[in-house]
């Protein structure tokens, strides 16, 4: 792999205007150094999530230059949807590839922070890895009160942002930045059409309410007609993809159920599917470098 | 991955003189356009294979240097060795690698026969899939006989030579050349010390003993002192990795010992391994687009 990387997935609260999405997207693109991996929108949602990478300078840049643009295109004083949000665009998550390291990504995050009220004036809050306090990790309390209520909320000693003035921009609102693993959208059908069984295997393994650390999971009904448990995994390298397929194949059995098929939303680190080999395979002291694409791209 | 590529694995009859092999190791590493992987010795075989990838035009310029370079250093007449060979460069295999054909590795393999020939009046033979009879596609059989036998073996019209005049070169021999599926070496350590158990399960899992197809094994006892079914793959896309696992736990079951661990040894496609993860997660439309990695790369 080719230096330094990292991947940047920026949410921007446009999910409808195919023009306005399509503008942002283009500001990625045009830059050098980064490729345009990923734009996903939710009507409903009114909400894009933009996914691209690179190296780390010039990951910056293009997050700066989709800020610049979608700052320019959005205005938060219209806009509804249903997921919350509070900017024009919502959170800038970077997260390590390859052999980049996390603390390199907080570094960035912070960095892009300076950039992007430097260049924007859109008031930045840390989150995730890139928190300045405890009550800053996680991205609902930040977005608590949403566009609607945060300029009460900036005027907040806790809640002033980590860099600017402590109001909103009028029409962007604030950006919230940081650092985070990966995240991969995960899908296991149940060989059923209860979705009781899946919302009872969703609750057993997901760390909420008593199963297994950083797994988000719920019981929907898939378009197929099975019943599905509905997944996100937060760090595969500390909660592997092999133990939770193994462990909502032992949670299904409780009912005489058993695994359908699965399916990995979007894009996946290699890392995650290497580990999954080694778990299954018991294989021993396997190196990604000896994959031989991976060689070949050193 | 950067366009067409190609992996060879040419086998040269030298494995104890280091400035030999360093000398035709160089003359790969010295091609543009293509990337030496690995090269490894056997004493006791007097023999070393060398790995390395580049599109289909770098890999025929870089075939060629070698066959010209170990032409040069290496001479049957005075080698002695374990491993059977009937030229200086034994055996040139071309694999495809990524969205290259077979076809394709077909028609680079006769090219560099042509070419092999005209720069170094070395006579050639097509094997594998670069075959131009039944009789020729297995490597043992074009070999039977060695280097010691060949003048003999080329005067019989069965054994003409495919490219070249029906004599061998006087110190290099002949040189086989061929297109044929990556194989990859990969050792299953039984929770045992008993050999005749891994030979049991080796003679069951294999092709030659009524097996599985595209699969040799045999059993031998690992540096550990665990009992070792070590197999070579040579069709995973076919016979894939998870099937041959699964066959190994089931046949070893019948003697109440399990797998210990396993192990890849070298050098495996990125397919290889998705195949496995398709396999125990049960995954569905998967597509190797969806590793982060490779879209990077595309």
């Amino acid at each position: 792999m080719p230096g330094r990387l990292v991947e940047c997935i920026p949410n921007i609260s446009e999910g409808r205007r195919a023009e306005v999405i399509d503008a942002v997207a283009a500001a990625v693109r045009d830059c050098a150094g980064v490729r345009l991996l990923n734009v996903q929108s939710d009507q409903s949602h009114n909400r894009s999530v933009i996914t691209f990478a690179g190296d780390p300078d010039a990951a910056a840049g293009a997050a700066v230059a989709l800020m610049r643009k979608a700052v320019e295109l959005i205005d938060l004083r219209t806009h509804k949807g249903e997921h919350p949000r509070i900017g024009a665009v919502d959170v800038i998550p970077f997260v390590p590839l390859g052999q980049t390291t996390m603390k390199e990504c907080t570094i960035l995050a912070r960095r892009v922070g300076e950039m992007v009220w430097s260049e924007t004036r859109v008031p930045v809050y840390f989150y995730a890895e890139a928190a300045t306090g405890p009550h800053r990790v996680r991205l609902p309390d930040i977005r608590k009160g949403e566009f609607e209520g945060l300029a009460a909320k900036m005027r907040l000693p806790e809640w002033a942002p980590d860099i600017g003035d402590p109001r909103p921009h009028p029409s962007a609102g604030a950006v919230v930045i940081g650092a985070r693993k990966p995240l991969i959208a995960y899908n296991i059908n149940l060989r059923t059409d209860d979705l009781r069984i899946a919302q009872s295997v969703a609750r057993a393994i997901r760390e909420s309410s008593g199963g297994l650390m950083h797994v988000q999971a719920m019981g929907v009904t898939a378009v197929s007609g099975l019943a599905q448990v509905s997944i996100n995994l937060l760090d595969t390298a500390r909660t592997p993809m092999a133990r939770v397929f193994d462990l909502v194949r032992t949670e299904a059995d409780r009912f005489g159920v058993t695994i359908a098929e699965s399916e990995i939303v979007g894009l996946v680190p290699l890392d995650t599917l290497l580990d999954v080999a080694r778990a299954y395979l018991r294989l021993r002291e396997f190196d990604r470098a000896q994959v031989l694409e991976v060689r070949l791209m050193e």
